[in-house]
């Protein structure tokens, strides 16, 4: 299940990214995926229409730096998070500070779905999502946002995720790029 | 100085960023600059060619929110970082890991230059840098990655900025939106 050995475990958690605009969104919504992978959720699901380069993206670094995720998009958002069986949380610069409310948000065992929006999320999310929390009340993105709810949630434990099947591996260094190609797994 | 009573000292703390392209990163520089006003760094300088669109997204933000930033563009990144009077911190996925070389770079009451790239980024900044520092070794953002490095840099006190001269302030709240306009000041 992902190789999180060290994670806190919620069964489930999972990252909606609500309205993804195809042109103006693809390079967000990439990196929205990209955070939810290396910061330990098992799920990225896109409402709305399918955009085949972000879901290629995604696809290309899960086959190349391993670890597995549930992926779906065209989803209907309202009904998807109505019908999340566990916790819903929204991230949003207009609700509860993070730091206040992060405790009882991890202390509860049950899946999660963490909703990310982009510029104008409809009114019912605030009213569906059991927590609207807001990573500092100031404007700055939903990659960041998403980025520093997963790492309390779990605690900084990102710097310690396996990626099981993995083709590459970076050889930390000092200068330069070490990359080592992982075979025979 | 930006209103920061509770964070770290260290003069400046600017992010470069490099290699922008005018319409495809657009947006991920916006949010890379918010994300350093919103983490604490109080100046944002671009590589290259001035791209306006940028610009005014933060100094809107700026107007309407409050605080104060140094803001560039137009320089030579090279020699940006090679003359600059201080640590010069490179993000990059390749790097020494985080949490193994932020105390080092925390103890240091020297300026700090945080350089953040696009995809490719120049052999020579790798040696430029005092510091190559992976935000995970994993692919993400470099939005994400900024925004962790300020995290750590200064201690979560982020959640405690105060932003002289800001216009529209946010009463956190558990459903919905409430801002409030400051006025008089």
């Amino acid at each position: 299940m992902n190789g999180l050995p060290q994670l806190r475990v919620y069964g489930k958690v999972y990252v909606l990214r609500l309205g993804h605009r195809p042109e103006r969104d693809r390079r967000i919504t990439t990196h929205v995926a990209l955070v939810a992978r290396a910061f330990g959720a098992n799920g990225f699901v896109m409402e709305g229409t399918c955009d085949d380069h972000v879901m290629r993206s995604i696809e290309k670094v899960l086959r190349s730096w391993g670890g597995k995720m549930h992926l779906e998009c065209g989803v209907d958002g309202l009904r998807y998070a109505s019908s999340w069986e566990g916790d819903v949380i929204h991230l949003t610069m207009y609700g509860v500070p993070l730091e206040k409310i992060i405790d009882s948000i991890a202390s509860s065992p049950r899946p999660k779905l963490v909703i990310v929006g982009a510029e104008k999320v409809r009114r019912e999310y605030y009213e569906i999502a059991h927590y609207n929390v807001a990573v500092g009340n100031q404007p700055h993105s939903e990659v960041s946002a998403l980025a520093l709810f997963l790492d309390r949630l779990f605690r900084g434990s990102w710097t310690n995720i396996m990626f099981e099947g993995a083709k590459l591996k970076i050889i930390p260094s000092e200068k330069g790029k070490r990359v080592m190609r992982v075979d025979g797994r």
